[in-house]
Order: C-alpha cells, then sequence, then structure tokens
C-alpha cells in the first residue's frame, strides 16, 4: 500500500524536574533536540552526531538555517531554574547553531534516552511551551523548510521512488498546512519537467489505480542552473 | 543620468605586520570586515554595528546567511602569527556568524579606521589571499545572494525607484557574472508582474530613451504567498 503523509512533526525532548522533598512538579515542558559542540568537533559533525544519537540514522538530509544568540535567552525563571538544577551557570551567553533535516518517522525508531523523546505534530506545539526561545526556532525552521520546499525539491527526500502526485500534493499540504485545489495543483506539476510520469500504476488499491511519477535529479540540476528562474 | 551598475564589490580590510627590527613584511593581505559580538548585543545588533562603524549607514538590508566554527579555522601559520601580534590566543575556537548586506557603493564613504578599508571587486578576489576561511565565507555570501536574487527582488535594494530594465539587466549580469540575451531576460521580465512599466522614458540621453519601470512591493507579497512556485 503508498503511504499518505499525514502530519509534519518535530522531535521534542521533555524536560522534567520535581521538587525532591514536597515530590511538587517544578518544571514539565519540552525542548527542541540538541547538544553541546565538542571543542574538535565541527559544527556539521555535532549537528548530525545528534540527529544520529536520536535516530541512528546516518546520511540525512540536513540543512543549517539559523543561528540565535539573543543576551536574555535564558532569561526566564523556569530556564534558569532548570539550568542551576543541571549544575550551568545561567549567567552564561549560550549561542544555538540550528540544523533541521526531513525525515519519514516511519523510517526510524528514536534510541531510549535518559529523557523522554516524543514527536509532536507541529500544528500542536503552539499550544505547547517550549523552554528557551525555542518556540521561536521552531517558527524559523518551519519558515526556512517551506521556503525550501518552494525552490528546490527537498520534498523528494520524503517520497518513495515511484510515487503518486496524490501524494507528492498531502506532502507539500502537510508541510504548508493548507489545502490545495487538485487541479491547480497538477497545473503546477506539470509545468515541472523534472518530475517524470512513469509506465506504471498502482495495483491492487481498490480506488481507480493512479500513475506514478519519479523525479529525475538530471533534470531539475539542469534546470536549476538557468539563471533568473525567481517565482513569478 | 542613469546609474550604471559596474562590478560587484566586497568590503575588506587590509592585514599588515611588519618585523619591528628588520623592517621586513611579515603579513599583508586581507580580511572581511567583522569583529566580536559584545556580551550584551544581539547578534543581529553586533552585524548592524560592525556595517555602520564602516560606513556610517543604518537601516540597511542584511541577512544572516552562514555560521562557520570549523576548529582549525585559526591554524595557518600566518593567521597564527597574526593572533599573537595581536595578543590574542592562537588556539581559541572562535564562531563566526556571518551576514551580507547589499549597499550601492555611491552612496557610501568607508569610515576612516586605524586599518586600510577597500572596495574590491568580488572577481579579483580569488586571485587574493584572504585571512582565515574567509575566502569560504565569501564563496559562501555569493552563493547565498545569488539564490536570494534568483528568489526575491533584493536587487531593488540597490536601484533607483525608477529604473530601466538595462540597468536591471546589468544588475543581475554583475551579481552572476555572467551575460543574458537581453530578448530572453525581457521574456522573463515581462512574466514577472510586479515590475510595473511607467508612462514615463529617460530624457536627455544620446540613444533612445528607454521606459522606467518600478517595483510593487505589494503585488510581489501577493505573488509570494502564493503556494508552490518553485522555480521550473
Amino acid at each position: 500500500m503508498d503511504l499518505t503523509f499525514r502530519d509534519l512533526n518535530v522531535i521534542l525532548v521533555q524536560r522534567e524536574l520535581t521538587d525532591p522533598i514536597s515530590g511538587e512538579k517544578l518544571i514539565n515542558d519540552l525542548t527542541l533536540a540538541g547538544n553541546h559542540v565538542y571543542m574538535d568537533e565541527q559544527l556539521d559533525a555535532a549537528a548530525r552526531r545528534v540527529l544520529f544519537d536520536l535516530t541512528g540514522l546516518h546520511d540525512i538530509f540536513l540543512e543549517q538555517f539559523y543561528t540565535t544568540g539573543d543576551p536574555d535567552r535564558l532569561s526566564k525563571p523556569m530556564d534558569q531554574l532548570w539550568l542551576k538544577s543541571i549544575n550551568k551557570n545561567p549567567s552564561e551567553r549560550v549561542v544555538s547553531v540550528c540544523y533541521y533535516s526531513l525525515i519519514n518517522s516511519i523510517n526510524i525508531t528514536i534510541t531510549k534516552k535518559d529523557r523522554v523523546v516524543l514527536w509532536v505534530p507541529v500544528q500542536d506545539v503552539k499550544n505547547q511551551e517550549l523552554a528557551f526561545d525555542h518556540a521561536k526556532i521552531l517558527e524559523n525552521a518551519l519558515l526556512a523548510l517551506r521556503n525550501k520546499l518552494k525552490h528546490e525539491p527537498i520534498s523528494f527526500e520524503l517520497l518513495p521512488e515511484k510515487f503518486t502526485l496524490s501524494q507528492l500534493q498531502r506532502l507539500y499540504e502537510v508541510v504548508f498546512n493548507t489545502e490545495y485545489d487538485k487541479r491547480n495543483f497538477r497545473k503546477k506539476i506539470n509545468k515541472m519537467n523534472y518530475i517524470i510520469k512513469l509506465e506504471e500504476k498502482q495495483v491492487g488499491v481498490s480506488h481507480k489505480p493512479a500513475t506514478y511519477f519519479s523525479f529525475d535529479r538530471n533534470i531539475y540540476e539542469a534546470c536549476k542552473s538557468e539563471i533568473l528562474n525567481f517565482s513569478s
């Protein structure tokens, strides 16, 4: 059966702190996944390490999109409390170099950690309190991802080699959190000569079998090098 | 008279070190402009400060495009020598958050500094030795600028409010270091409904007067929000 994309999810890590005497839960919120860079480690290598530690995956699309270093980003009382509890100096300045990746959650099992790690639908995160300035980082990641997806076919990182146009449309709908008119969507896709119609249709489906398509990276690279292809 | 864009230049700062005894020039090369971030300063504010200190300009288009922090980026012998000469620890790790800006050099006078500051045509920089990993940073800046220019009309930061299509074409030729066929270029421009033909032509020119055009930000923003406008 063909995959359907249901949600755009983000990996979040639970942050919990309990008062050892009263047993009261002092902190119970979520953070983005991250870690410190080793002194002899490249920034990209650190990002790959964080992703590998969580997912066990190598060679994943990973893009640096933003660096944040506001002087007041550790200043929320909850964050100050957390930093003290893990013996970090809460008056230090922390600069975070941020990366996003795009993975099909079906391919991975999150590695067990000392803290709880969850996939959370991006649409639901707004309602949660994220630690530090992670809500802003997530917002910037989404903007960067959407911008990239408008201009470059990174969606093919998530699609199987042969895909139907419904799968492709659903993927865009999930990332952009919207719905497209099927006819207009296909008109747009038709203009992309790097999406190749195959001589093969779905089998064993209860509806009218859809045609498979594939992505031709060579044709795409040739188009891309053409100058002045702004959005219009 | 209408402006013509001749070159894409980058601001570089001369780095010189002379042996106090022999008078021999030990270092004579160039660096990108930059400075350290103050402890209580936002990253964007530091970038604006560096630009203001050099040019006296406020409110300039400025984009963070890349952060570099390779462990070996200070390891070249010349850079080690330089760092020692200015009493910096050459075994420290330095992370640089990099920004590019786009300014019309005609609008500014570079503020006098204790070091020589120059506009250098980007095409000529290859032949120069840049300090640290600044050649790589410049290369990344160019890629980011070109990518941005393909998808967003930041060229209008450089153009006067009314411009001719020759001016626009020349600007793209300068940034992409190439030449376009006039007819093809105009065909592309015609498709951009946010470039508005005005009822006004050049006056006092020796050639056939060209029509002026202007950029409509509102129409552009409306197009931009349309989904799925990849390059095609």
